[in-house]
Parts: C-alpha cells; structure tokens; sequence
C-alpha cells in the first residue's frame, strides 16, 4: 500500500491504479463499518483507494474536534489488510491552503434533520467530499448507510457536479448487541453503551410496528422515543421520519419509502442511527 | 467536430481523445476574443474541446438571459474551423436537472467589485464552471482576461476544489478602435458605441500616468472616470483599482500588481474592460 500526503503524489499514484477505481474516504478510526466498506470496494472493483482524514470543516464550534479520535499506524494497518493499495493521508494545510476560500452547498437536503443540529456540517461534508472525489476521480465510491443524510447529501452532490462516480451506499454494521458501529462509541462509558441499546431498540420496535401496519408517522416516531425516553442518561435531539430522497419530514399516513432516524446525546457523545421503512 | 448533448456522450467522446486536452467554455455568441482561447489551445494540446452553454443561474433577474444573443450553428461552424473536435451544448435541463441543488461558492473573491453588482452573478459562474470542469475533465481551460474577476475566480475554485486543471488566462481581444470584443456589444446604438471607446481610452490614459509613475490609487480612478463621465450615453456602475489577485480595493499609494477595471452601463448594456498595473 502506497501512502501519499499531498495531491500531486496522489495524482501520480492514481494514475497507474488499473479501472475501476473504487474509493471509501474516512476520518481513521476505523472500525468494522469503515472496513466493510473497503471490502465491498474490494469485491467490486480494480484497486482500492481510501482517504483518512480528520475535515475540520465539518466539526461545529465545541464539537470534538480535537479530542476525535486519530491513530494512522493502526488505520494504515487494517486498511493494507483490507485491501487498500493507495492511502491518501494529507494534513490539513493539504485540503485547506491559506487562502482556501471555495465551498460546497447543497440546498434543501442539506438543512433539514442533523443540519438543523449542526449548522454547517453538511457544508463542510459537501466540500471537503467534491474535493477528495475530484482530486482521486474513482469510479465508485463507498459510504455508509448509517450516515443517512451524508449520504443524501453525497449522491445529490455527485450528479449535480457531474464527478462522474457511481456513488454506493452500504449497510450500516452493528455489534452484535445492535448499536450500530461508531468511532464515537469510544466515549462511551459503560452504562451510557447499555443504555444507547435503545437506539436500535427504538429502531426496531418501530419497525416491527411497520409491518404490521402502523403507518402514521407520529406513531411510529412514538414507539422510538418510547424505548429511548426511559433512559436516564439518553438526550434524544432529534427523533424524525421523513421522505427517504427529498428527507422532508413526514406527518399522519406514509405511503413511500420513509427515512426513520435518530440522534441522542449521551453527555457530551452524539450518536446516531436509522433504518428506512419500505411500503 | 463531434457535437454532444449530454454528459453520458461527452464522457465517452471524452475518454477517446488525446492529452493534455484543452478546454474553452463560452456562452455561444463567438467573437475573435473567443476564437483566440481556441487557437492558443490548439497550439498547446492535443486535442481542443469547447461547450456552449447559455447558463441561466449567472444572470440576475432583469438581465438579459432571455435576449442574449445565440446561433448554434454559426458557432459550431467557427468552433470547428478554429480546431475543435469535440463540442459540449448541453441543453439547461441537462446541466441543471430538476433536484438539482448544488451550488459553488468563492467566498471573498466574488463579494467584491462586480460581485456588489450583480448579486449572485459569481456563484452561477462557479457552479457551472465547476460542472463543466468535472464533466471535462482537461487538463487545461482557457479564460478570457477581459473577464478578470471571473478568471480570479476560476483560479481559486479550480485549486480549492483540486480539479486538476492548469487555468490559462488569455489577453483581451479587441477591435482595432480599441473597443474590447463582447458578445454584448451587438446591442449597442453606433452613437453608443462611439461613446464606449471611452472605456479604452480611460483605461489606457489611467495606464500612461502610472508608466509617468503616478502610483496614487485614487488619481488612478480619477483619469478613468474623467474620459468616461463626459459621454452622455455612459453611465459608469464602478471604477475599481484592486490588488490584483485578492480583489481588494486599493486606497492610497499602490506598491504591487493592480487591476484596475471598470464597468460602464449604455442604456440596458453592460460593459466591462480592465487592465492590469504592473509596479
């Protein structure tokens, strides 16, 4: 696996790369999620590159920026074993030159649910994203289905810029217990993980309730916050079903695929998690 | 000259043409300024590639979207005789598709001069030069000068964004009374035409003071406003002296690269030109 820092390394590696090219941009950390993308990736395509990259353009002021958690030796490792033949690492100066002054925004998506939460989140997703799409060119490129609006956001982006990559979305990977696979659950002290067990508890409690016919969306959010609620550590921020492609929110009968999803607050960690509902 | 309609044809007519491809994205209406990027493309790569494309979200309303002049096939015959061999002229629907929802956006650079006056102007140009660039994929693009702000612009957006491409910029062409070609020069009157001579001679009496070493920033502006206010018809929107690569206007006495520019209204028509101060 070649490791390159800067774009022109980059250029010059990716060109010998054989097509296609697939690609899963991270921030390290990397867990069973990140590496399930690199495998999918692997199975599809010719090589395989990734990014790691912590975008300080998507952490909002007090967010944990500095405190995310960052060991390259480690990611470098499981990505080789994965399959990885070329590591794009830069720093920051690399993506963000004095003088950077070019953003990304996506209307619309980009406002509703987490970016309500998190203003500018999504616009600094958005850029740093065209900008590690344009500057690798893969013809696919691998996210998670965990990060739901990201992924929304990322795939309107890709058409509406003409990058020319197919964008795939992959299923969220969950501990055997059912939360689904974080960097963030690091933070989490022992009782706070017990109790994030109602994430995806909440989840499939209203899923359940789906196939059996539930269909009014103030119901099925009902049952999610149900399970979540009881749980004295858990701050739920944001509890929403909404259009699975435009994500605006959903009220009394859902006939079309529907976006169920969460964040809730466990001190100072956010965690989220979701699951579509199909008719 | 293959001539292609949509971004599926353009990336397979793409991929069969040599490098370093270059690049001239117009808006059709082609003069010799125009005709100029094509042939320095010509000379310097392999393969020449151009698009026409009326872009809606880079007029303003009351601007002149609707009449802006446009004959495909006068264009097409010009493109192909200058040395083009593949021709992008996408209709609006292609370029922006119903959901679209993406915008660009250099901020600073495109708050200033023209920026205050045609609010949004810069981020339609952003947006649709960045789709163009993906979808092109050259190696190198070619802008007219007599668009500095435009060309600054492009600079920024094609580095910040890491698309890949060295952007050239070229010098004004002009007719031989000094007038700098436009495709909007097709509007105006011959008595205003006679009168916009004026921005040249401004520009060029500003630029003889500065070779006889005035260097005051503001007695700069002045010999500009002076040949210009006295024409009846003009009516002068802005006269800038700006550091040449922040856009940032200059006070005092000037120590660096400057652009000094200028636009100037005849009735309905917009005309802009400039110059650049070298100490």
């Amino acid at each position: 696996m070649h490791v390159v820092r800067t774009l022109s390394e980059l250029r010059t590696c990716r060109a010998a790369l054989r097509a296609p090219l697939g690609f899963v941009p991270t921030m390290g950390a990397l867990h069973e999620g990140h590496l399930s993308l690199v495998r999918r990736a692997h199975a599809e395509c010719a090589a395989v590159a990734a990014s790691l990259f912590v975008n300080p353009a998507q952490f909002g002021p007090g967010e944990d920026f500095a405190r995310y958690p960052r060991d390259e030796a480690r990611d470098a490792r499981l990505f080789a074993e994965a399959g990885v033949t070329l590591l794009f690492a830069p720093g920051v100066e690399e993506i963000y030159p004095p003088g950077h002054a070019t953003g990304v925004r996506v209307a619309g998506l980009t406002e509703r649910l987490e970016g309500t939460h998190r203003p500018g989140h999504f616009d600094g997703v958005a850029t740093v994203v065209t900008i590690l799409l344009a500057a690798v060119r893969p013809e696919r490129a691998y996210f998670g289905e965990k990060d739901a609006q990201q992924l929304a956001v990322i795939r309107r982006l890709a058409r509406d810029l003409a990058l020319g990559v197919a964008v795939v979305g992959c299923p969220t990977v969950r501990d055997p217990d059912g939360l689904a696979l974080s960097s963030r659950n690091v933070y989490l002290s022992p009782e706070e993980r017990e109790q994030a067990l109602s994430l995806s508890r909440g989840l499939r409690a209203a899923e359940a309730a789906w196939h059996a016919d539930v269909r009014d969306a103030g119901s099925l959010r009902e049952r999610v916050r149900r399970e979540i609620g009881v749980q004295p550590l858990a701050d739920i921020d944001c509890v929403s079903l909404a259009d699975a492609s435009t994500l605006q929110e959903l009220e009394g009968r859902v006939e079309r695929p529907a976006l169920l999803s969460l964040a809730v607050r466990f001190g100072a960690t956010r965690l989220i998690d979701n699951v579509v509902l199909e008719p």
